[in-house]
């Protein structure tokens, strides 16, 4: 049953968006309108702006942006990734640009003139930041001092924010769906999701609704839903560009650092837009950082050793990686050997531990503080089972962890259920000890002892899920939330497609698995999560892992994996 | 009543030093005995190094090594500042560097030949790491990658670690006693405490039983004792090198950062130290980090601006500050003002506030864990009021709560101390989030706003007090505990002492005070803890205050200061 909060908020939201989306179809016409579009849509941001400072033939800021809110249009229609719309705005602003360019000859910063779609979590002026949620409709940012201060970066370099996107309720979930906006859709099949929380941003940008745009990521956000719809995105490290003015669900948790980064169709895009954040934090001192430091650490280009050396792995042994996801893996592997690098198997050690850690901290005050978003809104499923431990009477969620290890003979599982329940300060203490001692060993292994300069690893263990089957699968994530736990730098980028001719799984495919069986079932058992042939065409990533604060390096390593599999969208 | 267990360990600890103390004493004799050593003593480190790698005349690393153990011997005598002894060790190293020197002619290392203390929480092979707690003797760190980095740092370098320094009890004071080691006094007098929790190092350094050494700081642990003891000392921001291998009393509490710096007789020795150890987070990677990573930014020599722009204030408005450090404070004003300087007096934003944030995060657990340590042993009494909020029933607390604001009309102190007590993991992260505001607030008040390059104020609101004490006047941390809270690099410089002349308090030095009228009466009512003439001679220090990072402008700025205020110990 649905409340008449949440009905209320729903629909005028929905109509709102509606009305906008509506209104520029009406004055500009359908993307499919018009082919000549398609020129501006397919530059990468960086020659955007450098045609439009070279007064390039037909490039104003106002054609960009006008080709941009068509194409976005066209991906709303197609995916429901919009919350907030800005075309209007946006438009003016382009306008206002062009004139003055046309007069003075100046246009300064590096993203001039170029559109931009922004995270529903980053606080935009005028518009709300809602979370999907109903009680924080209609309140928009009014402060300037309250926007984002990535967004006001953005805007200092020329920069037009025009829309922002959908997320999941309270972004607890990677499925994209919540009550207002409800379901985002996968850019390659409506029957699946886009991945979250950054969900909406990645149908958009794998669309070419937005030439780039700003996600975050706290256990997977922003790497996940590039995989799911094909993009690249980085999850840098809190310190070298700004994380305030996010709307977040739980105010005061400190337990994993999330951070802020950007996601595109391109290396080279994540790039461009990096570097200028970067070096933004030590050049526009008098936008005001809202009391926000950043490491005294500006863009610096590196050079790459001749010879990576790269640790990999196909399987973090809780749920066994689908063949599509191993071979995405080791496409790299092969093409990066080839090319003289020197790649290693690496077992990397007990990958579960990461994901009870991050399970132990982020349920310690049994998400109460996240669940008081919801308010009266219904509770989506996808976190349903995330929730769970935390909600049953304390011998309840007992009893039951009792009963997977001890009937179900389901070890693993049982252990990571465990761990999530509310729980008192002294043992939240321990937990944030425990993840010292996992994330030191961690990084002393695999940067102090194997001397890698790269870590190259599944995304996930399957590709983009159907809609509604996250809520029993939530420990997929732990393949990203590793690195939110050892607080590394992250790159996902698109090396494959599922092929129904090479990925289909063995009937034994189960066999000496050493994963979760519950959740591997549910994956891998007729009618499961995954399915190669329903699954043929979807695109598949990989993680590109570095140190903390090596943004560049890893952007680098990128971008040499990139260039070796050439992967099309 | 002590245990047995207590008082077991106390007597075989006392009994360990006594003999590695005396057996020095009787084999190369006494201080007073050997005034050739002044030489070696007043010698900077740098200098030290540059005479031992220059061959100077009579100067062996042995022999250095045989003056600092003569006057660490005497510091002990007249303070009883030391807790591991590990002279013989130190000194057979000594002799096998002189030996390779002299075969070789190679000396590497900045620190090539330097003795150094450090303080009792650094984990050194062979020695314990007790916090003077007696569950903690007798349990030596034995693996290599135990040891404090810090001091495989030195080593690496070339230093020779001699002595480790006393603290209090679970570090939770800063006054230095424990039930182990006993009481450290003050250089300047045995009526009066060094300081705490890096009391021994600050003693030891005034005394110059020691080049330099190294503390720690979470609420003002190094900063006090440099206050108190007249020396200076540098609290640096996480980042800029190692802090792993500490032994700490509550493991995994992150809500405040502590960080371990510097302590030494003048800036150029702080200077020295910090420069040379953060170099090597960049070159000694074959160390080993033990999964520690650094901000990847070595020591940059800085420009200051001609004119720094300074804010400063003289009152917390939670304890009156003592005339001392006001006219400490003031001097530097005074003469930084005659050089030119834009000198500012500035309100800064609500102090108090600091101290709640930084006890509702610190009792959050109500002191479970670091209680655990004290086990048997009889609890000090500077620990009374700061853990009595959390051992009271709730309802007695608020009570008393009730009674300090409504009979006793002390709002202050009973705001402060409301927030003392235990609290839900959801209480946690509210203070967590209003920590966060409040740092960000402050920051951009001063270093965006303000535009300020120094902040400059009171390490204390008074002098070093007498033993026993600060039992009741914890608070009086709020001036230091205010720069953990907002994350900032502090450095303290010793300006003046105390001259009864000048420092005398008169009889109305309350009126119209806001402060904490409980506390402030404590201090300046008759037999009060602040008396100009008791305390006359005492060293005054003050703070010296920059961003996150900018080790290397506020050593700088340090230096300024102390360059005009020309101090004499």
């Amino acid at each position: 049953m649905v409340s008449s909060t949440t009905r209320y908020a729903a629909g005028r939201k929905q109509d709102e968006r509606e009305q906008l989306v509506h209104e520029m179809e009406e004055r500009f016409g359908l993307l499919s309108e018009h082919p000549e579009d398609k020129v501006i849509l397919n530059t990468s941001p960086e020659c955007i702006v450098a045609n439009l400072k070279g007064w390039k033939d037909g490039w104003t800021a106002e054609r960009v942006m006008m080709a941009f809110i068509r194409a976005a249009c066209a991906a709303q229609r197609k995916t429901n990734c919009l919350t907030e719309i800005m075309f209007e705005q946006a438009l003016q602003k382009a306008k206002i640009m062009d004139k003055e360019y046309a007069a003075t000859g100046i246009a300064e910063g590096d993203f001039w003139g170029l559109p931009s779609s922004f995270k529903d979590t980053y606080n935009i002026l005028g518009v709300d930041s809602s979370l999907g949620c109903s009680q924080h409709c209609f309140v928009p940012t009014e402060k300037e001092e309250d926007e984002a201060t990535l967004v006001k970066f953005f805007r200092s370099a020329g920069g037009i924010p025009f829309c922002k996107t959908n997320i999941p309720q309270t972004l607890l979930a990677f499925e994209c769906r919540n009550p207002i906006f409800l379901t985002t859709t996968n850019p390659y099949s409506s029957e699946r999701t886009c991945g979250g929380s950054s969900g909406g941003e990645a149908a958009l940008i794998a669309l070419h609704g937005s030439p780039f745009g700003w996600g975050s990521d706290i256990g997977g956000s922003l790497r996940i839903p590039a995989h799911y719809s094909g993009i690249c995105g980085l999850k840098p490290v809190r310190g070298r560009w700004p994380i305030l003015g996010q709307r977040s669900s739980t105010k005061g948790f400190e337990g994993i650092k999330g951070m802020v980064g950007p996601m595109a169709r391109t290396v080279d895009d994540l790039i461009f837009a990096s570097k200028t954040m970067i070096n933004m934090t030590h050049s526009v001192a008098d936008l005001g950082f809202n009391g926000e430091i950043f490491i005294p650490l500006p863009w610096k280009e590196v050079e790459l050793p001749k010879k990576l050396r790269v640790g990999y792995w196909t399987q973090d042994h809780l749920i066994k990686t689908s063949p599509a996801c191993v071979r995405a893996v080791e496409e790299c592997v092969r093409k990066l050997n080839d090319a003289g690098h020197e790649v290693v198997r690496f077992e990397p050690p007990d990958i579960a531990e990461a994901l009870k850690i991050f399970a132990g901290l982020t349920s310690a005050e049994g998400y109460k503080s996240l669940l008081g978003n919801i308010g009266s809104d219904p509770m989506e499923s996808s976190m349903r089972l995330v929730t769970l431990g935390s909600k049953l009477p304390r011998w309840l969620h007992w009893v039951l962890c009792w009963v997977v290890e001890n009937l179900f003979k389901d070890h693993l599982f049982a252990s990571i259920f465990a761990t999530s329940r509310p729980k008192s300060v002294q043992e939240l203490w321990q937990f944030t000890a425990r993840r010292d001692i996992y994330a030191n060993a961690f990084r002393k292994l695999v940067w102090e002892d194997e001397e890698f300069d790269m870590l190259l690893c599944p995304v996930q263990a399957v590709p983009a899920l159907e809609h509604g089957t996250t809520k029993l699968l939530s420990p997929l994530s732990v393949a990203t939330i590793l690195f939110n736990v050892v607080d590394s730098t992250v790159g996902v980028i698109p090396v494959t497609h599922v092929d129904k001719s090479l990925d289909i799984h063995a009937s034994n495919y189960l066999e000496n698995s050493q994963g979760s069986w519950i959740l591997e079932k549910r994956v891998y058992e007729n009618g499961g999560a995954y399915d190669a042939e329903k699954m043929h065409g979807l695109p598949v990533g990989v993680q590109i892992v570095g140190k903390q604060w090596e943004e560049e390096k890893v952007l680098s390593m990128m971008k040499v994996v990139e260039d070796l599999v050439r992967y099309e969208a």
